[in-house]
């Protein structure tokens, strides 16, 4: 079975789906009977060099070449973005060819659209390369995790951030130092908003909680924090409780009420996530049946999104039937789904005082009267003007939290926030 | 959809899939459309009492009553063992029924029998649960890795002797307490043996490794040693040395030269599959386009093994054509395939000696005649009768070491070989 396949886009997935298709197309034949002609790619400038070269003719600036060529049975694309990739994407479906995409804006912005378009065309819609990269995390929830009714997932899903925080917990760096190095290194942004701000793990998590709870979690929905405030020094402070800090994307379901969420939290560092370094990227979650799952392997990278592009392909080009998401994948969420803003955690709150009598009968006057039961104090330092404390929580409602951290705030001895970070430790493994 | 099943057996993994059936009956029906009948389910003994109560008239002691049942598609086997579960499997593929089963030693011993009965009957035959429980590592080396070169698949597959090997590195209990300690909590069976001396790793890893390298690995070319000589000071010498002990399954591919070996190992405490405690189980493999890729879980244990089994029946159902493995499905391996009893890798050896003069020497001469290079060597202890030395080697061949130590052996101021053991600290993460 010959595949004639075409591509948007050419930069470093295109040649790194190029470079896979060339170096395993005997593996792929050998394994699965399929070969692959790339008959056009897409390219804004026909002049730009490019990192690997294609056959003459191949690459064409009109996307009608691609569109019109009834040799073309599916479609990757690597434009990256809303437009014009939603377009051509939607033509190309309704055209009934298949399309295989790393795009995960597009997708939790687009995807109602995008797959009543591939419903009506006839074709598949894939997009494994959207979430976690090369790591096989959404055909494992479609495709292997059928049986279950998965209640929590919990994501390192963005590699940049991770690479970070690692440089930050295990050398003490800052995190103006991290994220330069990071950027000389190739692996954040030269602007990394995207990236540190949260962005980019939210639009995956909108995907990964929508398939694992069945129901359509809209991005505008997924409560957002970066990690541009995060201090080697609130770092350290976790460490000594045993914590380890991750930007995770944290899911969670209890009968039709969801919660989404991205932000920085603590961990227990025996937890499977913990271990999760540098670029890699993982998921841990919990269903009813198969209990914990993790899944950890390369986030980013032009091989690893190849590798996960390369076999949406084979599989776009192999199905008899596509498959579509049967929840109800509304523009809107469905009326039946509450989205619950006002989630249940624990807390680490690092304030900075001022070391006077009563400032600590204050603050746990506050707490007690917003129903925040403390586990653990800690002062650290003694007989300077101002003194470090840190409070963890027990398990406690969000909007409680925030509104005793908003009166703490105003207390007169106080003289900064220095964090509130979530910490996640329910029993793991 | 209404999917008619069959039941093999009728005990521990039996009663889970049928509780899994029920509980998330709805969420099957809302995910995939499907909904499940279990029509019969054969039993040897009818007036045994079960832990689930079945519908009047479901359960049989007539393995024709399945067979001749037009009603019934896909069967489930969970009698275990080779005899008669295989005849059984056989029969029903041939009929064109097909047959999820979590049975690796009838995989590993009649894979190829099988899958002729089932590509003559137009049946599929899928194993997910075969291996790792819950983990869908089959699904993901089939259905997700297909545009890679696997070249090398690390497992910890078998939970009970993870569980013994935790008790032991954790809580400094000897092999002889761990296990009766595991046996109590029900983790061990009466007789150890299939766990203990590595029988049910190999199984597993024949069968991992075949899918993964494209090639039979037969369970006899599998080397296997078990974890029933391991002590806790060894252990605490390789944690001196930055080590964690896990009977690994082992598979490596050069070219067309497979090595598949079950045996205790030593990896660095920071590879991702040390974290990996008590009977959870984990697939670490690396593919030339994924990269380091690790699928963690619950390999054991009746809900996990239900929620592959009830994902195998649903792709069972409702699959227009079944997969059939392309490789060289012969009883006997491939010819072109070379099977390498001579591996590279490096070797920690622990040794008992008197505590003279010229007995390193010795010792050393011989490593050194046999091209075993030494990469650190600790005395334990001085001033006594004996002393324990511990070597570890730089990469060498496993026959190599293996007639060094035979030499060593013959010394005369050895005591004891306290222990050899493989080590794998490869570049990871």
């Amino acid at each position: 079975m010959n595949i004639g396949i075409g591509f948007l886009g050419f930069g470093h997935i295109g040649s790194g789906v190029w470079g896979v298709l060339n170096a395993n197309a005997d593996t792929i034949a050998h394994k699965e009977g399929t070969t692959f002609t790339l008959r056009r790619a897409l390219v804004r400038d026909l002049r730009k060099p490019r990192a690997a070269a294609l056959p003459d003719g191949v690459l064409t600036d009109r996307f009608e070449d691609i569109l019109g060529d009834p040799g073309i049975s599916v479609v990757a694309e690597f434009m990256g973005g809303v437009d014009p990739a939603c377009g051509y994407i939607e033509a190309l479906l309704r055209a009934g060819k298949s399309v295989v995409t790393a795009n995960k804006e597009v997708i939790a912005q687009r995807w109602h659209r995008l797959e009543t378009a591939a419903r009506e065309g006839g074709a598949g819609l894939y997009y494994e390369a959207s979430v976690g990269g090369g790591i096989p995390v959404i055909r494992t929830i479609t495709d292997s995790l059928q049986a279950n009714d998965i209640d929590s997932v919990m994501g390192i899903i963005n590699g940049t951030t991770n690479h970070i925080l690692t440089r930050m917990s295990e050398q003490g760096r800052s995190y103006d130092a991290a994220l330069r190095e990071a950027q000389e290194d190739g692996l954040a942004e030269p602007d990394p908003r995207n990236d540190v701000e949260g962005f980019d793990a939210a639009y995956k998590l909108s995907i990964l909680s929508s398939l694992a709870f069945h129901a359509r979690v809209p991005v505008d929905r997924v409560y957002r924090e970066g990690i541009t405030r995060m201090t080697p020094e609130v770092i350290r402070y976790g460490q000594e409780l045993g914590y380890a800090v991750k930007l995770l994307a944290i899911g969670k379901k209890r009968g039709t009420s969801i919660e989404a969420r991205v932000h920085p939290t603590f961990i227990p560092e025996n937890h499977p996530l913990a271990s999760v370094r540098g670029a890699y990227n993982a998921v841990f979650l919990h269903g009813n049946a198969v209990g914990n799952l993790m899944l950890y392997g390369r986030g980013a990278g032009d091989l690893p999104t190849a590798s996960a592009i390369v076999s949406d392909c084979i599989v776009a080009a192999k199905a008899k039937d596509h498959r579509y998401n049967s929840f109800r994948n509304e523009a809107r969420p469905a009326p039946e789904v509450a989205f619950d803003g006002n989630w249940q955690t624990k807390y680490f709150l690092n304030l900075e005082v001022i070391d006077r009598p009563g400032v600590l009968a204050a603050i746990a006057g506050i707490l007690a009267r917003r129903q925040v039961s403390v586990a653990s104090l800690i002062q650290k330092g003694y007989g300077t003007a101002t003194v470090p404390l840190i409070f963890v929580t027990h398990q406690t409602y969000e909007q409680s939290m925030l509104q005793a951290v908003r009166e703490i705030e105003s207390l007169p001895d106080i003289i900064e926030i220095k964090a509130l970070i979530r910490v996640e430790d329910e029993d793991s493994a």
